[in-house]
Formats: structure tokens, C-alpha cells, sequence
């Protein structure tokens, strides 16, 4: 045996996370590339990721206020048009349909035929057919705030996809909602943006900043984006998601129009925002290890795997008996509101194998059931946090009492580790030398980790920005919101003119 | 006033039927038309009944082992000519996605722009991509069975839309499985026959008529189709389900071998299975009536609505709480597995429109509170199912205790009177003078109701269907399965040759 350490998952962050990332996903099954460049196949773990966001999200929507739609798939090119930064920010990356037939050819091929006298364009995001239903249904104050939300597949062409984080065709959910005024539609924007964090918190068990994006990084189209970003285990950002106040810019381009309590025709405030399957790809890389997926409790289609170790045939009548036994024990307890989520992995695999696949796809804990197990007592417990042979050894009732409990502290645990981290590599920065200094450390073939959240003055020009970019490749991640860190004014290290308050640069995905 | 009896849908059922069902859609405010030809936008009262159907069958397509997945949109024009009558069947509807870029010309207008070099298909049903998935992932019998499923819109052009019945764009479900064996793999398209039939019996209280399509009707590359018929009230056929018993003819065109048993290389056995939005146009045209939509309790988003008559401000609160409190106890009960699920309606509009809105919205009960309720604790109770002006008065625990009963009472009213339509409307048909007299009722316009399912005997030859079709509009369709009702052998009053057993004849949507 070599005395070096093994891990599941080759390379290891430190060596090459890009490709570790890649890894990860295709060692617990998430998803794989499909033919169609830039777009994904999501595989049944990774779509049970999809489906528990999903559901906690939907809740919180709903209380909201907010009920579900579903619009259209084909945006008329004209629609697009409508709002002129909107189709300058998106004309670059829609895929248009052109033809609704395809006709064999002599040479025995299909062909596009039937050409549309319009084309239509694939939704990149739907404010502008939206807006023409919402011009359709709001006539008076009385009809607002309208709020509705859908889930939906969206297309945005990509040159450079990446599964999860940037892919041609994503799954998300697009909030849209019109206001009789401009306070209330900013205040559906910022409170949606708090729902955001508290859900991203607790159920992604990841800390993020939020903030404002820098003219140069809004949505096309809105007045003001707010933005959650998330720091990931190589110290880029990923921007998990984003709520925008578009002020009248929307509803004037629709004509979405109503008459007030004074009698005066006035054009609607409207909102938007989203997150999307990108949650998957940050939570793998925020909180994955070198041996492969690491998921918290809260959103883990399973919390807890139970694994027969049956070495001969008539052990297996009582082994598993046993085991669906203490699955109705653990099923009666509650974990995060929500019934305790338990499978037995009867599969006459070899027991390393399976342990090592249940390891990958991140799952808290893991219960052995042999002989032994059952003739004692005493479970043996393996948490995913842990080293990989650490175990706890519990008798039947201390380990029920104990289960909420013990998801609990792998949910604190995860959420501890992602604070520190993002702590640990965010910095006050306050001279050009320093600020090169930090983001030099990571090279072009961006596999090397380094830098973090730089907390820096800025000017507010559009120069320093693009020199940065230029430079360093970052970018504005976002003007922090409500966060009293780095709110003093000073002086834009890169300028040398005043500065209203620091905002965070950083590498992003 | 006029004796005339007044109704809440203009035209009538009896009076114009395709009519009629567009105005129960803008009535129930389900959904409308866009203004992209054929593709609706589905409103929430709409997208709640398909949340309940998602729900419901969701639950049940994984205990039979299903893992949903997701699967791109874009599907590559040479994957789809690889099965021959595939394409055949699918090229005349397919939408064409052929460029990725917009760009401005010098009239100011966008243009698409950027070509791809391999055009694109939207998915009109995945066969063809998860068929190319499937030759990767399965390598050995080990790995079979494979059963998946995807919720995904699809898009089949459609020169003749109809809301919710035909659309260009439909939300479904669709079912994938591979098979070791051809018997496996018939019996899981069988299997999920009997899981659509038991959910639309139980959860749209509609009963259908399953059975297997003739050759001309069948799934484009399927060796059996199998389909569910339900009749709606104009007595024409919908064919709400479908599932495929797909041979080895996708396995060949995509190589899907495994290694058997015995070592040999095999193509695997296919199936694949879907029901879609059209399950909610089947739901109106089924139960509706000359008020709107009737929903049968298991499926309504709301099986009680509470109204407040409030006349003065000061008797708000009192009644409010009041309410909040009976909310509280109906909340703690049951019905078909799940929470009641009540609402209180606190617009302040007036209280013969609130009642009118529900009932045109298909709740199965409406309770009215007032301070004569609350004085007297009798609660006045009104059901979707009885005339609008009928009411029952019940004292408030009688009523908890009653409520789950009525519920279940209304659910099999429903139920009872669509299954004697159908029995009413279907015949044993055995002279060809009878059958054209009983399908000549409805003329051209498709305004008049008459016909249903007719009973007859068929050589099984293409002549007699295409004779038919073009005479009177029907098709078969299906040959009953399982059913022994005319399953004895006779003649065929079309051709005087000899026929195995009756089939069953219908128009259709």
C-alpha cells in the first residue's frame, strides 16, 4: 500500500480545479455534455438537486404572493426590439427560429422548409412577452401588483459552456411582477433578493454577498440589478442569482399602462428576477472535496443511505428486515420541517463500491447494517463531512435521538466552512500594487487558485473598470447592500479620485 | 326580470360547443391565446390544475421506479432522420432553429444572423436524443432496466390550434425505458397504461376506454401503440394518454446494445409514454357546464373557497376570524390522501361577482360567512355539482364532520355522470345504413353534438378507415384492450369481410 493519501476524485482541487469540477459532476452522476454543443443532459442525481430546490423555492414563492405561469417558449423578433439596451444585451446570444418543416431532399436528406414570414427567437428571458400579456391584463390600479413567476428552459448561445455554470439551454424560474409605483416595485426587487439569501443560506448552506450592480454589469434594460454572489472553492465569484427594478423602462416599451386612484393613466413599475440550475454548479464547487460531491442535509434528495453488508445469502432475510425497520423509525422524525429522507442501497454490488458512490454524490451519512450490527445493537455512522474511515458507533435509540441533531451540525458544519472561507479570502485593499498583488497569483490557464473578494475604492468610472478587466480579468462584482463592511468613503486606488464607498472585484464565472 | 333561466357561459354546451369551451377558458381565466400563433399563455388558475396533475402523477411514475431527468430542447436534424418513420411522421410539424445571433442591418430592423452548420430540431418528443444517451449508458443486461422520465415542453407546429386540446407548444411528461427483453418491455408500456388510467379515473373523475391503436394511427416508429380515449361532451373522442411499446426499431436506429446473460450482444427493447396539457382541455370539455369549469375535488387547486359577506366595516374583523378559525379546523382533515385545501377570499368587490368567479372557476364548495353565520353558527354551504341557487345549511361541526364526505360525494358525482355519458353515447353498430345514420347528427361546422363511440365490427384494412374518414370524419381509436365488451368475431358492415372483434370508431380532437 502506498502511505500517500487517496481520493475519488482525480485531480485534486489544489492540482486543476476546473478539471476537478468536471470530474466531481461526472463522478456523482449529475449530468453530462450532450451532442448539441453547450447543452447539458442532467442526469437523475442532478435533476433531484433540481427538483428539491425547486420545491423549497416554489414555497417561499408562492407565500409571497406569487403565483405560477407559463408563457410561451417563441418571442416574436419584434418583441425583442421593443426595449432597445434589452435586445442590444441579448441579440448576440439568441437562437432563432427560422422554418416549422423539414422536407427531404433528392440527396435523401431533410432540410429546413417552410420559412416564417417572422422569425421567432427562443426566450433568452421573457420581460418582453411577458409585457405584452401584463399591457393585455393591467387596466387599472385595482390589478396591481400583479405577481406572477414561471419555471421554465431558457436559451442564451454560448461560446464557452461549462455544465451547470454556463450552458446554451438552463432551467430557472423567472419572476416578473408590476407595481402602481416605483417604491413598491424596487421593495419587490430587494425583498425577493432577501428571499434569495435566506434561501441560499439555509438550504444551499452558502453565505453570499449581495449588492448592486455597476452600470456596466446590469441586466439590459433595468434600472437598478441586485445581485447575490457566492464565493467558490478557487476564489472566483459566481453570480447565484438576480433581482432587477426596471422602473418604467419595460412598461413603456410595452405600453403597460393603468389609471391610478386619481384617475390619471400612468405607466406600471415593473420587477424581475431569477436563479437558475447555476445553483447546482456553485454548490459543487462551494462546497465539494477530493472526494467528490458534498451536499447539506437541507437539500440532499437523501439524507441518509443505508448499506446491507450481507456476506452470505440467508443473512439477507434479517438484514434487510432490520434495515426497513429502522427506515419507519427514521422516517417519523423531522429534519429542517420536513420528513427525514432515508434509502436502503439493496444493489448486489460490492459493498466499497457502494459506499464509494454514496461518498461522490455527497450524501450526509451513511449507515452499515451487518450481522454484527444487528446482533449488537450498535450502528456504525459515516458522515460525509468526516475522513472517510472515521466512524461513530451508536446504539439504535441514541442514534434516532441523536439524528436531527447530527444533520443539523453537518448543515452548521458546511455553512461554517463556506463563512471562513469566504472570510478568509475577502480583503481590504487599498493600493494598486496590493490589489495586482492579490489577483496575480492566479495564471491564464485559470488552474491556479488565488486571489478573492478585493474590498476596494472605486471612482465609478467605466475606465477603471475596463482596465481591470484588461489587466486581471475581473470584474465589479457587485456595490454591497445594507452591508456596513467597506462603507466608508476614500480614495479609488487606480485613479486617485474620491470614492463613495468600497465594492468588491473579483474573477467571476 | 326574465323567467329565462340564465347561465353564466354564453353560447351554451347545446348551443355551440367549440364556442362554449373557449368562453369556460376566459371565464375560469385558464389561459389565452399569444400572439405567437398556436402557443398559449396559461394563466395561474390554469397552471394550478397542471401543478395538481404534475403533482399527483409525478408521485406516482416514481414509485413505480421512474427518475425524472432532463434532456436538451435542440435535437440534431441527423438524430432524427435515424428512424425511418419517425421523421416521416414528425418532419411537417418540426420547428427549425438555424441561426444563433440577431444582428441590426442598415434598415434597423434585426435580422438572424451566424448560420449554424447542423440546423437544429426542437423536440417535437425525445425518442430520438435519449435514444443516443441510452447507447452510451447501456453497456449490460445490469444496467437494464432503464426507466426515466422528463417533464419538457415540446413543440409540434400546429396549423389548427385549440387551447390546451393542440397546441404548438404543450407542456408533458414523457416517459423513456430500455428493456432486456421484449415481454419487459410490453409489459412497462402496459404497466404505465394502467397507472394513466387509474390516475385519470381517480384524479380527473374521468372514465376512459384503453385499448391499442390501428397500424395508421400509431406512434411514428412504434410497433404497438396504446392509448387512452376519454369522450367529452360534444361526444367526440380525446386521446389523453399514450404509451409505446417501441420493439427494437429505436434501439436499432440509436445501437442500444447490451451485453446479455449469456454474453451475446443485444439491441434492447424500447418504450416510451406521455400525457401532456391536453389532459386539462379533456377536464372542460368533460365536466364543464353552462356556469364554466367543474373540477372534481381531487384535482382542484381549491376544494372550498369561503366567502365573507361583509356589509359593514365593523363586522370585518369578527368575520375574518371567524373564518381564519373554521380554516384552521378544515385544514386538519383529509380528503384522497391529502389536506384540505380551503382559501378565503378577502377582495373587496362586490359579493355576487366573487361567488360568480368561483363557481365559473369549478370550485366544489363555496361557503358564505356572515354575521347571521356567526350569530347562528349554522354555516350556509353551496355545491359546484347542484344548481347555483341550492344551498344547505349545516351546523359547523356537522359540517367538519360531513366535509370529507361531501367532497368524496361530489367526486363520485362527477364521475358517475361522465361515465353514463359514455355508456350513453357508445353502441354496438353492426349495419353500415346505422353507422352513418349515427354519426351524420353533427354537420360540418362541428356546432352540433351527436355521434359518440361506435361499436363495429372491421377487416382491419386501411380501405374501410379512409373511406370513413373522408365520408364522416372518423378514425378508430383504438381496438379496446383488456375489455370484453365486443370482443366476439363478426362481420364488417363496410366490406362484408370477416372481423376478429369490434373497434371502435369516433370523432376526435
Amino acid at each position: 500500500m502506498s502511505p500517500k493519501k487517496e481520493y475519488a476524485i482525480s485531480p485534486k482541487r489544489s492540482e486543476d480545479f476546473p478539471e476537478w469540477y468536471q470530474q466531481v459532476i461526472a463522478a456523482a452522476d449529475l449530468a453530462e455534455n450532450s451532442e448539441v454543443r453547450g447543452c447539458m443532459i442532467i442526469k437523475p442525481w442532478g435533476y433531484a438537486l433540481w427538483e428539491r430546490i425547486q420545491k423549497q423555492l416554489d414555497l417561499r414563492i408562492k407565500q409571497t404572493g406569487h403565483k405560477n405561469v407559463y408563457f410561451p417558449l417563441f418571442i416574436p423578433l419584434e418583441y425583442l426590439q421593443k426595449e432597445a439596451e434589452h435586445v442590444e444585451g441579448f441579440a448576440k446570444e439568441c437562437a432563432v427560429v427560422t422554418h416549422h418543416k423539414l422536407e427531404k431532399r433528392a440527396d435523401g436528406k431533410l432540410y429546413p422548409a417552410s420559412p416564417l414570414t417572422e422569425p421567432l427567437v427562443i426566450r433568452p428571458t421573457s420581460e418582453t412577452i411577458i409585457g405584452a400579456a401584463f399591457s393585455r391584463w393591467i387596466q387599472s390600479y385595482r390589478d396591481l401588483p400583479l405577481l406572477i413567476n414561471q419555471w421554465a428552459n431558457v436559451v442564451r448561445w454560448e461560446m464557452r459552456p461549462r455544465l451547470f455554470l454556463r450552458t446554451t439551454e438552463f432551467l430557472w424560474q423567472e419572476g416578473h411582477t408590476a407595481h402602481a409605483n416605483p417604491e413598491e416595485a424596487r421593495q419587490e426587487a430587494l425583498s425577493i433578493l432577501n428571499l434569495y439569501e435566506e434561501f441560499i443560506r439555509s438550504y444551499l448552506a452558502l453565505p453570499v454577498v449581495v449588492g448592486e450592480k455597476p452600470e456596466s454589469e446590469k441586466f439590459p434594460g433595468a434600472d437598478t440589478t441586485y445581485t447575490l454572489e457566492a464565493m467558490v472553492q478557487d476564489r472566483k465569484a459566481v453570480q447565484v442569482g438576480t433581482s432587477h427594478f426596471l422602473g418604467q423602462n419595460f412598461s413603456k416599451a410595452n405600453n403597460i399602462r393603468f389609471l391610478d386612484r386619481n384617475g390619471k393613466m400612468e405607466f406600471a413599475w415593473t420587477s424581475s428576477w431569477g436563479v437558475s440550475t447555476r445553483l447546482i454548479g456553485t454548490l459543487i464547487m462551494a462546497h465539494g472535496d477530493d472526494n467528490g460531491l458534498v451536499l447539506p442535509p437541507t437539500l440532499s434528495p437523501l439524507q441518509v443511505v443505508i448499506l446491507p453488508l450481507i456476506k452470505k445469502e440467508e443473512e439477507k432475510p434479517t438484514i434487510l428486515e432490520f434495515a426497513e425497520k429502522l427506515i419507519n423509525q427514521m422516517e417519523k422524525l423531522e429534519f429542517a420541517g420536513e420528513k427525514i429522507r432515508v434509502e436502503i442501497d439493496k444493489r448486489e454490488i460490492g459493498g466499497g463500491i457502494k459506499s464509494w458512490e454514496w461518498i461522490k454524490k455527497g450524501v450526509p451519512l451513511r449507515i452499515e447494517i451487518g450481522p454484527q450490527e444487528i446482533s449488537s445493537g450498535i450502528l456504525t455512522i459515516k458522515r460525509r463531512d468526516k475522513e472517510v474511515k472515521e466512524k461513530e458507533k451508536l446504539d439504535l435509540q441514541q442514534f434516532l435521538d441523536k439524528l436531527p441533531f447530527l444533520l443539523s451540525e453537518i448543515q452548521q458544519g458546511i455553512y461554517s466552512r463556506a463563512e471562513s472561507f469566504l472570510k478568509d479570502h475577502s480583503r481590504f485593499i487599498d493600493t494598486k500594487e496590493d490589489f495586482y498583488e492579490f489577483f496575480s497569483s492566479s495564471d491564464s490557464s485559470d488552474k491556479e487558485i488565488g486571489g478573492g473578494f478585493a474590498y476596494a475604492h472605486w471612482d465609478g468610472s467605466r475606465e477603471v473598470e475596463e482596465k481591470l478587466k484588461e489587466d486581471l480579468k475581473i470584474t465589479i462584482r457587485c456595490i454591497p447592500y445594507k452591508s456596513s463592511y467597506g462603507d466608508e468613503p476614500g480614495i479609488c486606488p487606480f485613479s486617485g479620485n474620491p470614492s463613495k464607498r468600497r465594492v468588491i472585484f473579483a474573477k467571476a464565472y
